[in-house]
């Protein structure tokens, strides 16, 4: 999570295509800031004659279908900017190729998800922290859930 | 957007039967009207023993897995009535061959969703009119996103 | 509905295994209870080079994707319960064999669901009991849509 579901035609992604459209999608998520590890990008290729636009044959067309956590992207603006990031990202892949493309996301429940047997640490949390700079799901303690910059201190507000 | 995901046993659909029940299911949302080129059919074959059903292998199983946009279909009377036009779309390839089968909506946001690097503009719009005509997306002004009845007089609900 | 679909590399689940997973996971929608001709297990080969896990190839990855229906799972404490019971159940496959793996849980609208051709009854109505019972999706009456502890008398919470 987030899952990255790409359908595209037999043969129109090398290895090296695949690895680096991986890279470029992973980046973004990176930059959130969410551990690396969260994010999976699985190719699938769509046989010949097995997909439709408009109830026409089109063997040229790519579609993105992506699982993300619901409520990490709230308020109108952000939305559209990513949307508008996530192009930029696949642009290369598609719309330079000469290639029909689309993309769209669904939002998932955070509390219906886990990895390695762990359910994922709140957002911003000590723990989350370091699995991003572990890259990998681990055991976490109480503590940990707590988030990095906790204010319990009444006052602070006003200054 | 739609998306249909069929998975059907190998074999069990030729290519006329995906072209031809693509075009069902497109006919029905350009009934809407939404632009035909919104309805995308991929059609998945389930490898043999693959598909199991209440823990039992299924080898004559067809299951339809459809994303929607979210507040599409409101009320619950659309919603059934969307549900049995389904129905009797998919039926000469399911009910009528000795299939089983299932078919469930997802519903998806609207504002995570672009098509050729375009978001698609708001239902009943200017612009949507303009897609549905030319059955592609384009870029699209301000001025085009709004409704094609835009009724902003004073007092002509009255009438 | 619930639809698993279980991405698993090519060859790292036999026939036996896919037979014994979806038997597990059976299991325990049918103790809810819930029909248990309701759960379909779709197992999906990953192509070699096709899956990343934080832009990194990975073919020892397994990723688990489940559909279940909107607000069957209430509360919070239940659905941490449901995360970590579904683990157990998919724990000799991954865990225990030095697979990675990650599942998630997307909540999809009951009433934009059929199969046979029949919308679903409400949950513990007594043409639930009936389909869980006989196995299998069967046209129910109005009467049958009730739920089985139909409870209209005034005063019977005071008892």
């Amino acid at each position: 999570m987030p899952l990255w579901k790409i359908y595209h035609p037999a043969g129109s992604l090398t290895a090296e295509d695949k690895k680096d459209l991986s890279e470029r999608i992973t980046k973004v998520y990176a930059s959130v800031p969410i551990p690396k590890f969260y994010v999976v990008v699985i190719f699938e290729e769509i046989t010949k004659d097995a997909c439709f636009v408009g109830g026409e044959l089109h063997n040229k067309f790519i579609r993105f279908k992506v699982d993300q956590i619901a409520r990490t992207l709230p308020g109108a603006v952000i939305r559209e900017w990513w949307m508008r990031t996530l192009d930029e990202v696949i642009a290369p892949y598609v719309r330079d190729r000469g290639y029909d493309w689309e993309i769209s996301i669904d939002e998932t429940p955070f509390d219906l998800w886990s990895l390695q047997g762990e359910i994922p640490p709140p957002f911003e949390s000590l723990a989350e922290k370091r699995w991003v700079k572990e890259n990998k799901a681990s055991p976490y303690s109480l503590a940990e859930k707590l988030p990095i910059n906790l204010v319990l201190a009444p006052g602070i507000a006003d200054r």
